[in-house]
Order: C-alpha cells, then structure tokens, then sequence
C-alpha cells in the first residue's frame, strides 16, 4: 500500500501501481470525467502513469493553467499527425503549447506551402482524428533507437534533438499511426478535443537563428466544448475592436513618432487631460493615506546606481552610461525611483516616531526594450510609474499592507474593474539561505503580507520561491470585461536597498535601526494602466475620468454662440464639456459622437434656446428627454459620486 | 558747425570741438551735474572728449548701466591707485567694473597678504583720493613706449597685455599720480565717489588659467551718495537672509544629494506641495486661455535633434548622446521641448481654421552646466519650464503676443511681483540678411511685438540686433522686493523649426502654408521661478500658494485630537492645516511657526474646546481675535480672492 496525499491535506491508501485517474475515479465520477493532467511529486505525468510509492498528488482539469497545457500540447500532436497525413514527408520539428493554444514548426516538402485557403482542411481532419478518441501512450527509448528512428525518416531536426538529449531521459509518444519524440503531460485521449481552430501561419527559423532554415510554424487553438471556441472567438474580434493602439489614435490619446523614438509615446492633449486626471485621483488617494509627494530628476551619477546596485543589474542590456563634457563623469537614464527616495529619505535624520515615511511620485523611468518587444502603451521604453517608497519599522509592515491593499481595492472598483486576484511571492523554504536580511524579519514580513491579504476579500495565489532575493511580494492582477488577466503592479518588501544606502532612524531604544522599505506601483505604471483600462471599457471611460462628458451640438451654426455659452455654464459645475461647431447635420454630429463615445449630448436648437431648457441624449441609450441646467448637472454628478462612493 | 542728435530725435548745432558735457551744460545745469559718462556714435568716450564731427550722443547718469559702468571702471582706477601706495611694488593686472561694483587682479609682492583687517585701511585712503576730485585724462601713446613704461615698472602682465594689442590704438589713463593702461570710458573726475566698500578678497589665476601665477583679486564697490552704500549693504544683508537655498533648506523644500548629482534638484514633499500648486495655478491660466496640455518624453533619437538643428548648436558641451544595446541607435537627453511639439503638431493634418494650436507642457530638460556656474534652484542641469509653443498664422502673432503678456501680468500679480520690463529683441536694421524668414513675415511680428506690448502699460526697451536669426523676440525681467532684477523667460517667435519639421497647414485658398512658431516659456522655469519667489517674499509665500496655511497649535497633549479635528474641518473648506502635536510649550510653538512663516496660527486649550471658537493669530502680526470656523474660513478665502482678485 502506498499513501497518496493530496493538495487540501487529505491522505488516501492505494495499492502501488494506481493511477491518477484511478484515484479521481475514488473521489468521484465527475472530477474523473474532467482530471486532464497530473502532477506526481512536483513532476508532471500522464493521467494514466502508475503511482508506486508514496506521493503527493494534483489533479488538473482545464480551469487550471496546468490543464489548458496538457490539452494543447497533446492538440499538437493531434495537429503534427494531421499535416502528416495532409502533407507527406513534411518534417516535424518541435510543437509546444503556448499561452494561448499552441503551435507546430514544420519543415514543408519542396514546394509546398499553407496558406488561409488550407485552414478548413487541417481543421476538419484534425477533428476526424481527435473524435477517434485515441490514447496517448508514452514509451522508454534508448538514444541509439531514437536516432534510428529519425534518421530513417530523413528528419535532422529531431536527430539534433535528440543528439542533445541523455540516453535513458528518451521517450516517445503515440497515439494511432502517429509517434513523436516528446516528454509527456497529455490528456486520456484525443477525444477531449471537441473544437479546434487554425488561427495562422508564419515564418520561423529552426533555433530562432537567422542562418538556419525557415521552417513554416501552424499556430491553432483548440477546446473541449464547440461553444468555448465560438466565444473565444467572439471575445478576440472584440479584442481588435478594443485593441488601445486603435482606440488610442481614433480618441486622440496618445501617438508615436518615428523621429522623437520607438517605443516613447507622446500624451495628445485628450490623453494628457485623462492622464492628468488619473494621477490627480490617485495623487488624492494616496496623500489621503498619508503619502507625501515628491520630484526627483530623470537621471542619476552612475555612483547612485553602483550603491543601488542597478548599475551591475542593468548594465549592457540597458540604455548605456551618459558621458559629460567632464572627464570620467557619467549619468545614467534612470530606470528606478527608489535611489533618490533614498536619498529624499536620508536628507534629514529620522525617529522612530516619524515612520512610517511614505514618499510618493508619478516617476518617469527608462528602460530599454528591444525595438521588436515593443507594443502600444502596454510595452514602452519610457514609462510613468504611480511609485512610491514606504520606509517602515519591521513591526509596522502588515498595516502599511493592508493599507496599500484598501487603495488598490477602492481604486480599481472607481475604475469598473470588479474582478482581480494577488499572488503572494515568498521565500523557498528549502533554500533559506540564498535571501539577505535575518530569518526574524522575513518571517515577520511573510506573515504580515499573508496576514494583510486574509483581511481583504480578495482571490489569492501563493508561490514559493518566487520572492526576490532581497524580500517577499504582492503582485495585483486584473481581469478586464473579456476576461482577460492583466499584470499590474507589484507591493515588494526590501531588505537590500536600505543596507546599501545605509537608511537608520533612531529607535525608542536610542540605538540606530535599519527601516524596511516598501516598494509599491500597484498600477504598474501610467502607460500600462491607461491601455489596460482602454481596452477594458473600450474607449468609454468612467464618467469621472472620460475627456469629454458633454457634447453640446447646435443643429445649425445659428446656434453655436448658445451652445458655448452652455459650454461655459456647464464648467461652473465642474462638467467638462465640448461643442461641435461643424457645419454639419445634428444626426451626423449624434453618430459622430457615438462614436466618439462622449456619454451627454446636448442637441440645441430653436426651441431649447428660447425655453433654456435642455434635451439630453446618453451615449448608447438614445434620448433621456428635457431638463433645466441644474436638473441635468445633478444627473451627471450622481452617477459620478455612485462610480466613486464618494462619503 | 556739426549737428547733434539726441536720443529723443532732438538735432542741435554746436562747434566742433564741443565735449558731451558741453552739450549737457547747454540743455541744464541739472543733467551736467549728473551726467557721469557718454556715447558718440555708437562708442563709449570721456565726457570731456571733443566731438568734431555730426555725431549722434547719448548722456548717461548714474541711473543707467552704462553710467553704472564709467563709475565702477573709474573706481577701479581708483583702488588701484590706492594699492600702489599701501602695498609699493604691487604688479597691476586687469580691473573691470562688473555687475556689482568692480574688482582688480593683483600681484602682490612677495610676503604680503590682504585680509578682512585691511579693508578699513584701504577704504579710507580711497576716499582721501577720490575727494581730491582728481580728473581722468586719456593719452595715446606708442606700443614701444608703452611696453618701455611697464617693462621699467618690472610689470610682466601689462607687457604681455599690450604685446597683444595694435600700435596707434594704445592709451593710457593718468589721473593724479597714477596710470593705468586703458580703454577709456570715465566720470569726469574722482569726486563724484563718494562712498567705497571693499566687499572681499579672492584668488584668481591670471587670465583664468590654472597653470599660470595666482593673483590676489580685490573686489568693491562705490556709490554717488553715502545713502546708497548703506542701503545696498542692508540689501545685501536682507538678501543672504532670503537666499533661497537657505530657505529652502530651512522650510524643507529642496534638497540636493552628492550621489544623485550636483544640479538635480530633489523636491521634499512640501516643495513638491508648493511646486504642484503653482503648476496647477498656471495650467488652469492656460487651459483657460485655449492653450492644451501634453506629455513628451524626456529623450529623443538623435535624429530628432539633428532635424531640430539642437544637436549641432549643444554638441560637446553638452549631455552626451546614449548608446542602446542596438548597434547605431543614438539618443539625447532633451535639452528643449520643442522638437517633440513639433511632432505632435504634425500627427495629424491641420487647417487654417484649427490655428492656433498651442501645446504647453511642464517639461523637464536637462542641459549641462559646468559645477562651478551651478547655484541653488537658479542654476541646475535639469529644470521644468512652463513650456509652451504656438502654432499659428502669420496674421495671428500679434493677438498671441497680447494674450501671452495678459496671462503674464496676470500671474505675476497674483504672485505679489509689482515691478517688472520687457525687452523687445529685433533686427539689426544693418544686417537684414543674416535671419531667416521672409520680409513680410519679419515686418509683421516685429510690429506685432511692439503694437502688443504697447497696448499693455509695461516698462519697454528695445534692442536692435538681439533677435535670434530664427525670429523676434520678448524677454521678461522683475523687480523682486529688495530692488534686484531677475531675468524670467521668453516669448521667441520662430520661422527656422517650422520649415525644419516641414509643418504644414491648409489655408483658406487650399494651399499648403508653413505655420509660425511662438516658444514662450514666460516664467523659465519651475526651478527658477520658484528660486525667485523664495527671495522677493523671504520664504512667506502668498497665502494660495504656501504649504500650510494654518497651524493649529494645541497647549498640552490632551488637545491634540480636538486640533486633528479642527484640520479635517479646515480640510473641507479647502484649507491646508498642520498641527504641532509636540510635548513644547504654546510659546516656543508659536515661536517656531513664526520662524517657519505659517501665516495663521490657532491655539486650542480647553476654553476653544468648549467654546468651539477658535483662538486666532497672524504670522507677523499677532492676536486677530476669536472667531467661529465659519468666520476664520471666510477670512482666509477673502485674503485669498484678493490676491487672485478672482471675479
């Protein structure tokens, strides 16, 4: 008998040789029906590899990430077994899942090329294949035979890959006609793939190496329901309509200049207004919690970043060292807001008495990307960080958190954005030593974030080993109205920096003490947070934030004075609103901003004009009928003060 | 008979041989008595030269800079004279008048020294001279002559001086015993010095160059009156108590650190407070005046620069282009905000009927300094200006002007600065063809800056020949409160960067036009304008714009929640509170407010916390008396909208 213990705690009798099917089977028939994949002592299997010794056990459907990969890498042996069959003597090179789907790279037969026009064929073969229901069956191969095998099939990628492999580590994977050299991880049988879609087409060299042959990689997504491919599907056209690069230049956001730099995006004045916005609302926030606001430059001696210890971090891969006119003196772009806090931090002597400091800043920072990683607002060379530096006494970090927490969490819900998740990032507990700062202050940092993330409602994942060196981490991630999770920002405890910099305060005790540095950007950063939030809601902003919350449109020229003169009005109520002064018809103005996704529009003619009454339309609702001034801006403030909970 | 013009115009006949002072004499006793220094044709002469030809004169007294400078020159003949007496064997070098007074190099013989203790000494035997009312006489004199006379007087520095200079324009100045090699340029005689200060005594190499003997220079300063050394030593006394980084440092708003760099500012969060507010005060001017705010990176490709023609002009002098990972790719660290304006305005097409489009920004730009010429937040390596450009029509310029000087006025006097100039900066009329630009285009902003400067009531110079070659332009200078003149920003209209970004707009005959430029940067900088402010309201600023506004001082512990109350009441009428929650006694609290210019004070014991009124006192002023919240309030918002003189 051996004793399987799995994830709640729960520990279970098997005789040896068990599978993890087996045992879903014992907990019941449905998780049975959905367990896809396993993991057997932190090492992935197949579902039906026997169990003989004692383990630890996780089963895996396809909610988890771990699921999704099994799916789709077994769908890549589906797809690898279909363009054999669609185009022999194709050669196989290698086919991973990736994060959404998954690929193969294929060396076509001479003359042979896949273009859309092929897509239907592969799709409806691939189905003819995995509705067949055939097992995965994975099997031990000595190096010698692995090699033969390929080399029989003239295929030198696999003969390559192979070489490179240890023999006894070789294993095969078959299911029907078709084998592959592959290391496992595969769902019970093809037949769990009911839906499957061919997205693309495109060049890849072998190794990613340029002077290597290109090879044809077939990317393709596939689903255990029909239906979860039709809406993902849906929700990717919708993601083209959101995309932030589209709606960013249709709004008159933001643009890029080839001239100012790849990658460095210039703030149109709707976007700088929005921008500005935001940061004022989070500027709010933050200063109502006890942050003060300070202004650093954007560069810094190369001695700053030595004593910080970027310098060594960043080095070649960064933007290089600014030299002077001055011999031997260097500046460097900075990457980092948390040297000068520092040294803000160090320029008078602190009490015990005068933590926590928070110090707070809409920090521009420099880092250099490759001009191919490059994309929108999302990844940019110059971005603006909602920074800030907590610096703390050990006994205060759990309350710094969860006051961190009830800033993030409140901003979010004024943003519309309702579902998000934390990871927690702490120390591997087998490899204590390769951490700076003493057992005593990890462990009372670990609980306080622990501690801190209990107290909030709010779904979270916990990783081991995933701590920096230097201390353990919060991350937030969103869930935007496609469903689709974004990175935000991260809530890091530091040991290192405020070593380096030699930070102290003056204890009660009289004695000099090192304070513990919070890092925190729970946005990320401006750039990041405004495409993220474009493509949320696409385009339509929250009525707080939005450029323009009010279209005035005369229905001919005759009344554009009228309409500014509301214009002004309308700004004594703190409402921001435009006028469309075109010579154009009042139905094109109304479709034009629809559009524009301006939410109020004022039509104003003859009859408004003498009455001084308003008809009011809501962008997407259609007419809301005639009001007074007063009327129509206690509608606007309302809705404002529900987005904001304000009192 | 040669004929006369004035300044004015005026043309009056004399014989030739006539002095300045003869033409002074013969318009009032009064001027002759005061005119101290003179100008014929274009060159500065004695005021007993004889005029021999029609010439046009300008008569200075002490009130202009020219006059300022015959004084200041003429005394430092003065203190040379002096020298030679008290230090025999002293080696003269070179002796100007500066900004303040004058100075001269020295070499003294061997063993002696000049200290604080002989300032007296030196001071005394001055005036003994100067009341002899001795005369300044010119002489020519040969370059041979001239090298024997120094090279008998074993003066090495005047040899190599005049080595350098052409026979037959040699001359020397004689006034009682003494002679000094010399240009010319004098009061008529010693007695109109009246008063002499020796201010201080520093090393300086001659000519500047480290590996060459080291002199002693002498600095001073004179007046015409007894009264003005006094008043100008008070001012000074006055001005190193306003320094403002003495005053930032003492109300925590700056701080600079060796390890960020030397002329970077670090803004403390009530500089941060103070800076953010005086923005949000310009850019709610701006924003009302039609300007539109946007963000730009603070770097750019080289090739931005290049197109801008910046790179050429700072070049080696300046921050050095940065390197990246990618093999070839430049960039800079912006040094004007202008070229990524200019890219903005091309990102989409613009028509008559848009103009003008002005895109301000707060950008920060960084521009290399030499460590020496750094000082405080007056001269920094990087800065944020209140930057602006306009993009407009030819026939526009002149309304923009207007509209730029209204805005400045507006702000100057909501920030208590009373006195100020403008500088108009044209052509030289001589030399039309060194600017680029049309005819017609320089005519109209040329008359377009003076027609809009006089239609303001603003005190006016003209200068000829100080327009940049790319277009006119306005220079901004105040008067702060201790009588010092600071050289703000500038209006500069621009035909050059237009044409080089090749910025277009469609006219009313659907034509392609080139758009004007106007940078204005009114108040220079952030760093600067606030420098300025610090030392003209001695660190009490306006009371819309100071940090704190209020400090509620609590008698005892026990009052201090009650005083955290009152401050988030103050905080909903939009008032800025602190509150002294230290162990001191009320007295030293006030004291220590006064030090820190909080402008109102309100103590809290136990008869205000029963009472609820508030104890009220003024910085400076002492007890204003009980008042309920409502009524306190309402005076510090009157106080406000005074100064604002909002509606």
């Amino acid at each position: 008998m051996i004793t399987i213990t799995l994830p709640d705690g729960a520990k279970k009798k098997f005789d040896s040789g068990v599978t993890p099917m087996d045992v879903a089977m014992s907990i019941s028939e449905g998780l049975a029906r959905n367990v896809i994949s396993a993991n057997v002592n932190g090492k992935k299997v197949e579902t039906v590899t026997p169990i003989t010794e004692d383990a630890d056990l996780v089963l895996y459907t396809w909610r988890e990430k771990e699921g999704k990969e099994a799916f789709w890498h077994s769908s890549a042996h589906v797809l690898a077994q279909t363009l054999e069959h669609l185009y022999p003597g194709v050669k196989l090179t290698i086919g991973p899942a990736i994060d959404n789907g998954f690929y193969y790279d294929i060396d076509l037969p001479d003359g042979k090329t896949i273009t859309d026009a092929d897509f239907d064929k592969i799709e409806k073969l691939f189905l003819e294949f995995a509705r067949q229901k055939f097992e995965f069956k994975m099997k031990e191969v000595s190096k010698a035979d692995a090699l033969q095998y390929y080399k029989e099939k003239g295929n030198e990628y696999k003969v390559e890959l192979i070489e490179n492999l240890t023999d006894g580590d070789i294993t095969f994977c078959d299911h029907a006609d078709f084998t592959d050299l592959c290391r496992g991880g595969h769902i019970p049988n093809t037949g769990f793939i009911k839906a499957v879609k061919i997205m693309n087409v495109a060049g890849a060299y072998w190794r990613g190496d340029e002077t290597k042959p290109q090879l044809t990689r077939v990317y393709g997504i596939s689903f255990p329901k029909d239906k979860e491919l039709k809406e993902y599907l849906e929700m990717l056209e919708e993601a083209k309509k959101r995309d932030h690069r589209k709606l960013g230049k249709e709004l008159e956001l933001f643009t890029f200049s080839q001239r100012v730099g790849q990658g460095l995006p210039l703030w149109l004045p709707k976007g700088t207004d929005l921008r500005k916005r935001l940061e004022s609302f989070l500027q709010k926030q933050q200063v109502e919690a006890g942050y003060e606001m300070v202004i650093t430059p954007h560069i810094g001696s190369k001695e700053l970043y030595e004593t910080s210890g970027h310098y060594a971090k960043y080095g070649k891969d960064s933007f290089q060292p600014i030299d002077t006119p001055h011999e031997g003196e260097e500046f460097l772009l900075k990457p980092m807001n948390c040297p000068h806090h520092c040294e803000i931090y160090k320029f008078k002597p602190r009490s015990y008495k005068d933590l926590p400091v928070r110090l707070a800043e809409f920090g521009t920072v420099y880092r250099y990307e490759q001009s191919g990683e490059l994309h929108g607002l999302t990844r940019v060379r110059g971005f603006t960080q909602d920074d800030a530096h907590i610096f703390c006494r050990p006994d205060q970090v759990k309350e710094e958190f969860v006051k961190v927490m009830d800033l993030v969490l409140y901003v979010l819900n004024a943003l519309k954005f309702t579902e998000f998740t934390a990871q927690i990032s702490l120390r591997d507990p087998e490899n204590k030593e390769k951490y700076i700062g003493s057992e005593e202050n990890w462990e009372k940092a670990e609980r306080a974030i622990i501690e801190a993330v209990a107290e909030r409602d709010i779904e979270t994942v916990t990783e081991y080993g995933e701590a920096a060196f230097y201390g353990p981490k919060l991350d937030f991630m969103v869930k935007d109205a496609l469903g689709r999770s974004w990175q935000l920002g991260t809530v890091q405890v530091d040991y290192n920096l405020p070593e380096r910099f030699e930070l102290e305060y003056v204890g009660s005790d009289n004695q000099k003490h090192t304070p513990v540095m919070i890092h925190r950007a729970p946005f990320g950063s401006m750039e990041r947070f405004v495409a993220v939030l474009l493509e949320h809601c696409a385009g339509k902003f929250p009525l707080w934030l939005t450029p323009d919350q009010v279209a005035i449109l005369p229905v001919s020229e005759k009344y554009n004075d009228h309409a500014k003169k509301l214009s002004n009005i309308l700004k004594n109520y703190d409402l921001r609103a435009l006028v469309d002064e075109r010579n154009e018809k009042v139905g094109k103005k109304i479709r034009d901003t629809e559009v524009n996704k301006v939410p109020y529009m004022v039509i104003v003619g003859e009859k408004e004009m003498e009455s001084g009454k308003l008809s009011v339309r809501k962008q997407g609702e259609g007419d809301l009928g005639t009001f007074s001034i007063e009327e129509f801006a206690k509608i606007i403030q309302d809705d404002i003060e529900a987005d904001l909970k304000l009192n």
